[in-house]
């Protein structure tokens, strides 16, 4: 069986970063690739490095052109997803990298965003407990962004296990194609390179929220996320540095450490795409470039009383493309791992 | 008056960045220049960047090499300057760019250096509240680490201002010549370019005492500090993202903002050297770079009831060389910023 | 059909990256991983991005570790391969990243690497005329260098059609992790970020009669070149310029440029790894990174009366690697994509 | 005396670099500071890094708020100068960092930049021989392009020694500062992190006439120069690496080579601002970053027959802000170094 995909946004690093992923998929084949200002174009011109397709056309994202496939990728700026889903067949299976179905609040997406909810589809984080049942056949798909993805991997297993409290600070820096591709005189290379500044400061992000849905939802309990995120000066990757204090009972427990430890391990014994690092061994983002690996690894700061916990991701790939196409994966019934490479591009 | 200057290790980075600095100090004459396996080579051949000093020939460094002038900075690997300067004049200005001094309990020291405590010298942050007095005719300076001064600088107004909780977490991010000049393969350009990585994770790294000694002086009480480091991949530049718990009665003040504001712009009214940005502005490193400027933002996040405090700083120059040549200036009664760039070499 | 690929010199760069393309080659199965300083370690812990191979052990490097496999992919320090061949089974492919069977004329081998010629093997570049048909069923192969590569597949169209002078010019920059992995101070992330600089030059780089040697063979005449490589602040990647005096027929014809044109058309008309760029688009190493593809494009100058050509790899990829690996497939009989990426990591 | 300064386009990069040095320069004043869209806005909004100047307002670029000022500095798009600098008192001493005053010859003017020709300013590169008798006293000034200040400080002095064949190759490496602050999508950080790639390759870039210029005027011949221009992952520096065909007599003489070195040791025995580098030491940008030096060194290649000169300035400062202070001070009778660093900031 192959399945017939579209990509709408085929033009922005998301929607690139799919079509790369999905040229090395055995079970898909490549329909329509969609555009608004560069609709008309050649692929190969707005994305050099997608030889493989250097000759597709980029046609008008709309729901005609989208129609006819069984899978239908949106990469797209946040708030265009909810209408042109509308006017697909329900039956097409539709993976969204935007932000419009992730959060189950309403109250929350009006805050940060200032719309109208358009509504909550399953979360594509297989990892997160539960997710791989709800995603199992889905035909709508709201994929994490890229900071919640690395957060939720680095936290999660400490709150599922009752481990720490429920106020996490998370400062995580990330390379500058999660700004997207629109022309900015602060992200111009001349200015990002050689930099570190972080932005949204204050708990104005609008990852925010999702943080704090996911983490809650594993905790039974409502927890805060003080969350900076920053730029820093690379094409891709998300680092994650996550802590909590560490519950009293831990803290001052002989096995402390060690139930922490056992905790993850247990959590991503069985994962394809986590890594939990042995003892001693940090993440880096060099070392997941390009793949749809996270690697994870935390300590314990006997003085701080807190649990620090790392995470490092592709932020275009397990970060969104390949989050996406996993999801994808897991929703048709396919093998989860399909198309999606472990080894990153290092160094 | 021209005081006489040597600089040991003047084959180093932060021994480089003393002399750059120094080049364009008006009230110096710089004499010996000590390095030890570099010791016979002209400088320029391992400066490269210094063209008005390449034709000096770097000698050995020793007490004798080091005698008769009326300055000298060591920018020494830690647990060398203590022998190196007993044997020098008393009435010698020695600004110590190590660690061996900057530590008042000896079991800090013995915890995290692992070797008997060398004593303590007058802190070379003029900023923090009374350095000044104790550096005013001083002729021992302990020169603050890199990390401590951007994150001192970050977070002691809160602390003086009793605005905040004694538990901060700070996630600092560091250019790699923090790391010396040392040849190591972790540390390789095609390592580090395109990589964030930890390291020291969970209380390990030795700045992490520096920095609950500065904020607990500060604050009265014992302040810990959740400390992870960072290796960004850019040359220099140090951005320190900390935050602590409000307490309570500024977190519930319908004026807790402001307090905080107004603590900040006090406690950086007159200062020289550090700049507290426009609301809505944002730390970056590379404003800051070449110059001895700490640029420093905060918010206050109500949801998480935190403090957030960030600051940019270049790691050799306020974070070392600058904040060594600043406190010389302070030492020896010279306008405080004699020979210092406020203004960073950006873009 | 699966064969038995083991790896020397597992723990480099060269070797991480053949290991990178095996894991997603469908025709082989990987067995020894052979190292030195660092036999005995997990693979992990040197080459942390290749989570696939993670838990496998790196082996002292030797004849008897590297018995038993059909191929053997030698990543080994120039110098080191000739012995260890000659203790393999004649019948084992051999693929040697190194210099040593790359030169034909004994004298350039002793002029630039100062020992004895061990002697010449089929040449790796598939791409350049006659080289599959050496290739096939080939049992020793020495992969080409990576500047070679590069500048190679810029310059030959124009010497196999005799549109150019034989004396050539060529300036081309490289990522860093072309030195390697072994720890120099020149090398530092913080030497080299933010930094351009040349070495090896005036003729003294190793590749220059490997360069003069392909495009000799080509041009059926004594083809000089002058060759400046230069470091560049990436990790991966080689951006050659070159550019060659037309031969006076061609450069006043008013046909020549589309002579030109075609020439190269012709040339990569059915190469799956090398893209003719369209007219006005010109290559970069960043649409290349971690791909197989060299990204290829030409200038007539009128003024100056040259063709200036310029090519972009992935110096890993297909300057060693995939070059490697390709080379593999073909004189194995196997579909020459086979586990190669077309696709650059971008961006 | 102090001279009374305004600077118009201090918002963008060749502004901004203007007054960082300015600021340094003990016989001005800073007046008038000028932009068009910043207009009404602080200078520390737009130049976060100018923070002794952070509080000043940028004013409306015009005549009216340029008057009454010793100099003028232009960093201006091209096409701008001419009209303002019509409307200034002819004596302000203009300095144009633009190039309409650059090239002599109307038809190259019309030809690379399609409009009518404003006319010929006297040329600032006082290295340049006899360029200090013109620009001593003049009340107009034409800052040279960043590349031609590289490749003309790599070149003039072969060809003034009469050394080399008029046809130069050279192929400049440059920070992307060099493309300005204007956003567009390719100049993103993360379209140029990690990429090199070429541009206005066969002889289109605008500043091949203004190099032919210089290097025909010291040579008293027609030279040609095939000029590619690279974008390098780094935000300022120019890396030049020029070759041109040794002439007969001097490849075949046996003190070629020497005659060579002691041309280019003649020509910078006494420039503050030119270091010729010891035998077998190579530019760096980093080297050179934030200070008026231009590194350069020479190989002759015996195989090739050819010259290879690099050299490495920074592009904003001695490759434009640097060079127009430099001239300022020549124009004014002030010691040329006044203000101006030497010494480059790294690593």
């Amino acid at each position: 069986m192959t399945v017939r995909v579209a990509v709408a946004g085929a033009s922005g690093y998301a929607g690139g970063e799919i079509l790369r992923l999905l040229a090395a998929h055995p079970g898909v084949e490549i329909g329509a690739l969609t555009a608004h200002t560069s609709a008309g174009r050649l692929l190969g011109s707005v994305q050099p490095q997608l030889s493989s397709f250097a000759d597709r056309e980029l046609v008008e994202t709309s729901a005609a052109s989208l129609a006819g496939h069984d899978v239908v990728f949106l990469a797209l700026p946040h708030g265009q997803s909810a209408a042109l889903a509308q006017e697909l067949d329900p039956g097409t299976l539709i993976v969204d990298c935007g932000a419009d179905f992730r959060l189950r609040d309403p109250a929350d997406w009006e805050r940060f965003y200032g719309s109208p909810h358009a509504g909550t589809w399953p979360y594509g984080l297989p990892e997160l407990p539960g997710a791989r049942d709800e995603l199992k056949g889905a035909t709508r798909i709201a994929v994490p962004g890229c900071y919640p993805t690395a957060v939720t991997l680095a936290l999660f297993p400490a709150y599922a296990a009752r481990l720490v409290e429920p106020e996490a600070v998370v400062v995580a820096a990330s390379g500058t194609s999660g700004a997207g591709k629109s022309a900015k005189t602060h992200l111009l290379g001349a200015e990002v390179m050689g930099s570190m500044s972080p932005y949204g400061v204050g708990g104005g992000h609008r990852h925010t929220p999702e943080l704090t849905q996911n983490l809650s939802g594993v905790a039974g309990e409502r927890v805060t996320v003080s969350f900076t995120p920053t730029l820093a000066p690379m094409p891709r990757g998300i680092l994650a540095t996550c802590s909590a204090r560490l519950r009293p009972e831990v803290a001052d427990s002989a096995t402390g450490a060690q139930e922490v430890r056992e905790a993850y391990e247990a959590a991503y014994a069985d994962e394809p795409f986590v890594r939990l690092l042995p003892p001693g061994q940090w993440p880096s983002t060099a070392a997941v470039l390009g793949s749809n690996t996270a690697q994870v690894q935390i300590a314990v700061d006997p003085d701080a009383r807190r649990l620090v916990c790392v995470s490092a991701i592709d932020n275009l790939t397990k970060g969104t493309a390949g989050g996406a196409v996993q999801s994808m994966n897991v929703a048709l019934g396919l093998p989860e791992r399909l198309g999606l490479p472990t080894n990153g591009v290092a160094p």
